[in-house]
This record gives structure tokens, C-alpha cells and sequence, in this order.
């Protein structure tokens, strides 16, 4: 059967917790190559990590090419007897699909598979009937854990064959609360640090022989946490900056400690770049230091950059596709955390609309088979006004 | 022999490494009773601590009472071999007696000793000719460590016989750089506390759905660390509140933490009590806090309380017998940090008066022997000014 149920159930009832495969590509590989996509399987590893499994598949070889992303990996299931269905049963029961992967995201890849198969059968088994169009699958297995082994390398295996990606869809649960409500056109870029602060350790009975840094690095995080890094952009909501520890680890209550240091996190939109947002924190920091204070920042390797897909004519394409099922305009959305768009952004315009996220990563992760439906139905809308 | 370098000698042959007694108080025990004194020796302990040996000594009945107070117990020697000559061997060289204790405070405990002895020999082995008067010998081996067992429950047990200190002369090595420049007349207190700051965990991407204690705990280490809680008073420089820790242990980058710690030590001179002072910073935090911070203060037990005995003819007399012998006039002191004094000072007026601290908890501690001298008679010359 290659409705999108089916094929959800098929991927479900493959145990593929990060980062096994237990099959999972497999299932897709035997529905594409009887459509008549090539499919590649390549794996990719090196020292300390896993290998992984990805597949690469397409049909045709002329622009305009459109490219549907995933992973098939999935988080642990946690507490496997606390779900009311078995966690790699894919039950449907009372119009509700259960399963780890329903909605993130094997269940959106299975309405891509179901639409693109559809959509090829209704159109005489190629993308455009003048022989021109490719639809291709970048499908992963290292989407939930080191992200190492999958998308970056499978993008850059297809560069190395010159493949080139016009647009690309990414299935990931993309809805906040109902199907249609959301579209994410971009991601903030993450970028994490440590701040250290010195002192001079000393006897809290001679503090004038010590210099503390517990109030100075206070004051740091302070002037860093208030200071908003900008308002906000034309697609995206104002950057942050959160501190998410600080230590010192001194048990000697006598004792001034001589360091204290602090985590943060930054959040940042497209009014930055990687290097603009260092160095804004930097001017920042040293401008709250004054002439007193010794402090420095340890920046950590960070391939979250933002990203940002413009609105036009292929989102409108999207929205129309989803107004015409749903009824509703979606929010073209950059909010939220980091996904393998990330990486797909430097290739291609991509945008990711899905399932809806509300039960991802939980116990009885679920679908309504309706959503299902409509899903498969939005992304053969999407077909059918991509290829004219 | 009974001069003070024979006694320091005998009693630093004693290897009391705390709460090892190794015969010290013995040999003080044989030098008061062939001098006429009463001498009890009475053990203290209680579940979970070793016990101790203490000795209490007086010769005499009646008013004006002045009592000698000391520690026999010492701080390990560290790396033996490091030591020039040995930490027990008591051995004088160029002048200097070597040992541990020498300074901290045998040395002390053997120049009041003499100056004792001398004194009664002197007077027809009575503390003033008219039968009246007393002296005494309050001594701990329970000092360095815990102070459990020692001079509180030694003063406990002198109060339950009906003992009635009027003066005591703590044998502490007080001087800082030179036999004669300071007299502790006091010591601020200490308390010790943990604020811990409430927040509520979530995602860093999503910042608006939590609340980061971490920027909350630092405003409020910067407001406490800020505003001074007093500006000193006629015996004491002001009081001081530090941060010796802050908290959070949170290793997860893209999570907002639940609750930060911070540990702080306040040392508080005599415009305060622990309650007046506990009050003070507590009302300091409410309005730190605002309507919007969560947060709240653990207190830690402290037996430190702030004490002083007030210049007046007590120390007039002391400062007269170190100015005599010296050619000083000695600084009367509030600063450093605790000793048993802030025990003894429930009692009775107390202040320390001994060698000099410069090498006390050190390899190759020392003492002139010229101090050793110097030092038993500022003591004898303080009996001659005290019974009159």
C-alpha cells in the first residue's frame, strides 16, 4: 500500500532510535525504485562516531528540481510501558496514529513518498510531461543526535555528483497547533560561550587583599543580559542572549575564590553574522569591564547559523498549496529551535512545513490519520503548482 | 627549669598535632602543682568527636581573679623533611627556638607560666600579700579543629564550680610584625549563608516560556556586595559581606536553568548583633527582589559572635606593662579573623596578647628567644600592675 498511513506504519514499525536504521530506509528505498527513482544508499562515518545510513534518490535529470528532506532516525521512546500503544507499533486507534517518528518525522516523510507517487502516476511517471523537472528524496538517519554523519556530508556527496537543488521542502513538524498554522522560512543561528572572570583569591577577613570575582562577574551578566542585542528584523523576532550557568565551586566559606565563570547562549536573527554577533558581545563586555574588571570570553564551535528563506514566489506557492486543504494562511515562521534546514540553506531556498509538533519527543507520540491525509494533499497541491 | 624557653621547649617536644594531648598538659600540670595550684584535668567529648584533654589550674580564692587562657593542641607539621630543624625538636639556633607551636601558641602559654611562677616566687607565693586575689589557667587541646570540646565546655564546667573570671589575658600570638605593636581587643563575627534564587526551566529558544534565575541571582549578589552595612564603628573598620560562590551547574547549553545558589560570609563589627544583622540583609533582599524575584536566604549555625572589651583601665594596663618592657605603644586591635576569645568574652573582659604571628602555621615556625623573654615580662609587669 503507498498511502501516506501505510507507508507511516511501515517506517513506525521500524525500530530506528538514533542512530540505527533497523530498516527504515529500506522501506523507502523499495516504494521510489518502483516509481522509477535511482536510489543511492551511502553511509558515512569516521573515528568516534557512528556510521550512518542516508539515502539519496531522484527522478529525472532537468531542472527544475525540487528536493524533499528528512531524517528517519528517532528519539528513544523513553518509558516504553507508559505508552498506551506500543511505541513501534504504529496502532491506529480512534483516528490517531501512535508511534515514536509519527510526527517527527517519519509520518511527514511518508506524505512526501505518497504525494510524489501519486503525483507521478497521475503524470505518466515523470515530474513534467515534457521530460524536463526532477523530485528527488535527501533522506538521513543522524538528524536527532551529533547531526555528523548525515545531511552536511549527504549535501556535499550529491555537490561532489553535481546535483543541484532549486528548492527543497523539509518535512519536520512544522505546526504549532493544527495543520496549516505554520511554516518555517528560517532559524535563528545559536551561538554558545563561556565567560570568565578573574580574580584574586583571598581570606574573606582581608578582603582588601583580595579581589573578588563572584560581584564582577554578577555585573557582567547583568549588563549582558539587559542590553538587548537588537528589535527584531523583517523576518525575525529580537536575538538573545540567555545565561544558562554560573559557577564557581568554591566550598570554602573563608575563602574569596580566585575565577568565576558563566555560560550563555545566544539566539541571534539576520541583523548578524557569526562574527558581527562575536564581536558586538565583545565591544559589549568590554565596555562593562571598565579599566577593573579582567574578564574574557571562550567562544564554542557553532554550525547553527542563521538562515532565512525571503518570502516569494515559492512560499507563495507553499501557502497556497496549504490554504487550498486547510483554510488557513499559514505564519511564515523563523521561531524556534535548530533543524538540518540549517545545513540545506546553503545549497537551496528551503522551507519546512510538516505534522504538527505538539506530541513530538513524548510519550504517545501521534498523528491524526487526517492529518495525514491533508498533509499528502498539500504537498501534491504543491507538485502541481511547482511543475506547470 | 623554669624559665619560658625551658618550658616552650618541653611542651613543643610534645607532638599534640590536634586533638593529640602527647603529654603537654602534663607538663604544665607539674609546674602549677609545685607552685601551689589547684589543678583539675578534665576530659570533654560527645558522640562523633575524639576526646579532649583540658586543663583548668588556680591558686587562690578570692577577687580581683585573672585568668591565663591557651591552647596546647598545634596544626600538623606539613612536609617534616622541609623543616630545617625538627617540628618537634624545640631546638634554639642563632637565637630562634624551632617547632611547631612555638609561636601558636606554646611559646605564649610558656611565657605566662613563668611570668607566674616568677611572680608568686616574688610574693610569698600568693597572687596579692593580703591573701586576696587569684590567678588561673584555662587550657584546651581543642583549639586548631573543631572547638567542640574545648574552651566552651571548659568555661561551661568553671561556671557550674562557681568560678568567677573578672579579667583574662589570651596568650595569642597577636603582634603582626614586632613584639608589642597590637593587642586584639576584639573580633567581628561571622555568619555565613546560601541565597538561592528561583526561576523557572525551559529552552533557550524559547526564553518568554521561562525565567533565568541567573541574571536575577546576579542583580541581587550586586545589590548586596554594593550598599556597605555600615561604616565601621570606634573599635571595629566596617563590616563586610562577600560572595564566596555562585551556582548553578547546569551543563546543558540550550537549557534555562530552574534555580542558581550563591554562598556568601559576612564579617559584622559591633553595630550589629547575628539578629540585627540576619534582619538587615534579609529586608535588603526583599527590596532587591522587587514584586518579580523569587529568593530567599539559608542562614548557617555561627558561634562566632562579635565581641570587644572596651579600652579602659584592663587594657590601660596591658598597654603600660608592653610599653614598659617594648618602648611600643601597641595598636588596640579588632581585626583578623576568630579565636576562643569570642568564647571567653561571655565571661568575662578578654583580650590577646602574645608573640608574633608572622610564622605560626609554617615550615620551620619560630620564635625569637628574645621575645620568649620580652614576652614573660609584659606578663610579669601586667601581675605587678593587676594586684595592687
Amino acid at each position: 500500500m503507498n498511502d501516506a498511513v501505510s507507508i507511516t506504519r511501515d517506517l513506525v514499525r521500524c525500530p530506528s532510535v538514533t542512530p540505527a536504521d533497523a530498516g527504515a530506509l529500506g522501506v523507502l528505498e523499495r516504494l521510489l525504485k518502483d516509481a522509477g527513482f535511482e536510489v543511492h544508499r551511502v553511509t558515512f562515518g569516521e573515528p568516534g562516531t557512528a556510521d550512518i545510513d542516508n539515502l539519496y534518490a531522484r527522478i529525472g535529470t532537468e531542472a527544475p528540481h525540487i528536493t524533499f528532506a528528512g531524517h528517519t532516525d528517532v528519539v528513544p521512546p523513553g518509558d516504553e510501558a507508559a505508552w498506551t500503544h506500543g511505541a513501534f507499533s504504529g496502532e491506529v486507534k480512534d483516528g490517531f496514529l501512535y508511534g515514536r517518528g509519527a510526527v517527527d518525522m517519519k509520518g511527514g516523510i511518508a506524505c512526501c513518498v505518497a504525494a510524489v507517487l501519486q503525483y507521478l502516476a497521475d503524470n505518466g511517471g515523470k515530474p513534467q510531461k515534457d521530460g524536463r523537472g526532477s523530485i528527488s528524496f535527501l533522506i538521513t538517519g543522524d538528524e536527532e543526535d551529533i547531526s555528523v554523519n548525515g545531511t552536511v556530508k549527504l549535501l556535499k556527496w550529491c555537490a561532489e555528483r553535481g546535483e543541484k537543488f532549486d528548492h527543497c521542502v523539509l518535512g519536520e513538524p512544522s505546526n504549532v497547533e493544527v495543520l496549516g498554522d505554520c511554516i518555517k522560512i528560517g532559524r535563528r543561528g545559536s551561538q554558545s560561550g563561556t565567560l570568565y572572570v578573574d580574580g584574586v583569591q583571598g581570606h574573606v577577613a582581608y578582603p582588601h587583599r583580595a579581589s573578588n570575582p563572584v560581584p564582577d562577574i554578577s555585573r557582567l551578566i547583568v549588563a549582558l543580559s539587559d542590553e538587548p542585542l537588537d528589535h527584531g528584523s523583517a523576518q525575525f523576532q529580537a536575538s538573545n542572549l540567555e545565561f544558562t550557568s554560573v559557577d564557581v565551586g568554591n566550598t570554602a566559606s573563608n575563602v574569596i575564590p580566585g575565577q568565576a565563570r558563566a555560560k550563555f547562549n545566544i539566539r541571534y536573527n539576520d541583523n548578524h553574522t557569526q562574527e558581527t554577533l562575536r564581536a558586538l558581545v565583545e565591544e559589549r563586555l568590554v565596555k562593562a569591564c571598565g579599566n577593573r574588571i579582567r574578564a574574557r570570553i571562550v567562544w564554542e564551535y557553532s554550525n547553527s547559523n542563521v538562515f532565512v528563506t525571503k518570502p516569494g514566489a515559492f512560499t507563495d506557492l507553499a501557502v497556497s498549496a496549504i490554504e487550498q486543504v486547510t483554510g488557513r494562511k499559514p505564519e511564515l515562521s523563523t521561531s524556534g529551535g535548530t533543524s538540518d534546514a540549517r545545513f540545506i540553506s546553503s545549497y537551496c531556498p528551503v522551507i519546512e512545513f510538516g505534522l504538527v509538533g505538539q506530541t513530538m519527543h513524548q510519550i504517545d507520540e501521534r498523528t491524526p490519520v487526517s492529518d495525514l491525509e491533508k498533509l499528502t494533499r498539500i504537498y501534491r497541491g504543491l507538485l502541481d503548482r511547482y511543475f506547470v
